[in-house]
């Protein structure tokens, strides 16, 4: 069978991915009595004269909310919310996986800006964050911002900002490994939607000062028309030449490729006329923008997909569950950019010198120092501030 | 410590009382990928091509959204959404450890029907039922009918359907125990908020022919002023003679008394004028409307309570886990009147003439044939529409 067939199967087996289960056994009528009423009675009274005793006293603790109105899922597309149910599960059942971290799927009937955010605040007692999810650009960042702004939990759209890190992390050592450094290297961010632009604004946070923004109509410049604002926005912080041109043009010289775009859009030539020891991160899903085999023979020294069967894989599940455990640890209000750089760096800290090559610039998402490391990286940045 | 004290320590050391857990192992690069990416894409697009395929392939299949505005929690008022968190988290256990069925708190942050009835059409599409509950009256009605004229779900108002099923399965063993008849039964149901009209409701649907509700205002009939919309359709169904007068009235040569209403309101000299063999449910909570040793001496023959310290403890949790197990797995989009009466059979029928008594009309909370019992006649009468 098939990768798809055998998940088809798998998918109908399991008949749904989560369990929620009590945490206590419910034996005796003692039991009832202590875990429903009358007991129960004690901290519902405890919460309402006190509403940060919830913390400690209910599930918001340690609960996030993965959240999607079904309009971007995966690489299918707009496909609605029901059907974007498995994607949601998988995710809740990551979270608890890698972080211990519970996490519930609210799939949203509505793709309206209004609607989410108004499902959303009316949500948000029951949890302790808010993982969005799939939400199409540009769409998704008036969500997140507004949000941010009603709400009092972290609400952190995985898309932008656990592709951010990852991303980051991953050229923290790609930059180890080839000894040049963030301020002087020049990188091509191909692909300005919702993970492009947060992968260009962590990189610029971080440091990197040459950042050059493409989407299909070329380099992103004052001169370029049509763009959303939150594109425009980025002309401030990327671009600092208000250079002009093609991806052809942009990648003349580059040391560092990062694509979220469209498979095959990177070609060995272009690669060639890269500078020396590039980095080509060229993560479209399932087919990247170049496959590593003709970065490599085009002269990369590092190159990452998003793929499981190649090497470097670039894949936000080192990061999302670590950042949410460290965000409700420390019960933070908001996940800042202080916060992602701490995590990218936790992530980069974990490949030792002995283990960092060319092949090797991210931890296995099966090691147990991940969430952990991440998690007390963005607990200790957030209780700083 | 007091069982408040108890139950306070016992929900700091819980933090929570529900966990949320993958249903499968995720211990390499290949259970992610059937899991989480690329294999998830595949029921994805089967549920984007036929949306029925969600049961089967997700969780809405044994999922429940337990759904409060915090507006009426137990015995406390309107202690609003986060503060009715741990109630739900509790229900949401009771559904898992007596029918094993997944059930998730939503506590909404709203208290307009409006936002209500929004909210839980948006969450629809992940959950394969909703039980209301703690909504207060009368917008509970409002709720409950529009949500079920807007899904293609089972939406039950557990306040009032699960405690009409409890008290009508009481009450067809209580009078088997007595030797009476529904039909000739003169019944008095005190308290006209959600629950008393909905077992007025199911008491009438089942075959009683003369119900007498009753609140503060005393006999609810065609003369009386102030009723809401709910108790004003009752007339048509209840009180045959449109009696008035009070409590005192009413109370005179019933068979039945049902009281959810408040501490102390039926006396012994009440009890004294009622027909012999009187059965009363007194369920007012945490002090009933007559203590079971005064209602036993005024010559009651069989007491109901709502506490779990006396004899005939009317819980509804031995009635929802089983409703909805049933409703899901027969995939019913409505609990019909008929489902509800087959519930309450079933669980009158689960105590043999032999256990019957004064002091057990109703099954141990904890005996496991229950769920199966009701969740079986439930699916078999869903099936038949």
């Amino acid at each position: 069978m098939s990768i798809n067939e055998e998940a088809l199967s798998a998918h109908q087996k399991w008949d749904g991915k989560l369990d929620v289960v009590p945490k206590m056994q419910i034996d005796t009528r003692y039991d009832l009595a202590l875990a429903y009423t009358p007991g129960v009675a004690e901290p519902c009274l405890a919460i309402a004269d006190d509403p940060d005793r919830a913390y400690g006293l209910t599930i918001k603790s340690n609960t996030v909310a993965v959240v999607t109105d079904g309009s971007a899922v995966l690489g299918l597309g707009n496909i609605g919310a029901l059907a974007a149910l498995p994607v949601m599960e998988g995710k809740c059942a990551l979270f608890k996986r890698f972080a211990d971290v519970n996490a519930f799927p609210i799939c949203l009937d509505t793709q309206d800006v209004d609607g989410i955010v108004d499902a959303c605040v009316k949500l948000a007692p029951v949890f302790g964050g808010i993982n969005l999810e799939d939400i199409s650009a540009p769409r998704c960042f008036e969500v997140e911002a507004r949000l941010n702004d009603l709400l009092d939990i972290p609400v952190f759209h995985d898309d932008q900002h656990g592709t951010a890190i990852v991303v980051l992390s991953a050229l923290i050592n790609a930059l180890r490994f080839v000894g040049k450094h963030a301020a002087s290297a020049r990188v091509v961010v191909n692909g300005a939607g919702a993970a492009g632009i947060a992968i260009a604004r962590l990189l610029v946070a971080y440091g990197f000062q040459n950042v050059i923004m493409c989407d299909k109509q070329g380099i992103l410049h004052s001169g370029q028309t049509g763009m959303n604002e939150a594109q425009r926005a980025m002309l401030s912080l990327t671009n600092p030449q208000d250079e002009a041109g093609t991806l052809v043009d942009a990648i003349q010289g580059a040391d560092i490729f990062v694509g979220v775009s469209a498979p095959g859009v990177l070609t060995e030539a272009m690669v060639r006329t890269m500078a020396s020891d590039a980095i080509v991160f060229a993560m479209a899903n399932p087919t990247p923008e170049i496959f590593p085999d003709e970065a490599k023979r085009a002269g990369a020294a590092v190159v990452g997909t998003g793929r499981s069967d190649f090497p470097n894989q670039i894949n936000n599940v080192i990061a999302f569950p670590g950042i949410f455990k460290g965000a409700l640890e420390a019960r933070a209000e908001r996940i800042t950019e202080e916060m992602k750089l701490a995590a990218a760096e936790a992530l980069a800290q974990l490949v030792s010198e002995e283990e960092l090559s060319a092949d090797f610039v991210m931890p296995d998402p099966f090691d147990p120092r991940i969430a952990p490391a991440v998690a007390k990286a963005v607990a200790d940045r957030a209780q700083r501030r």
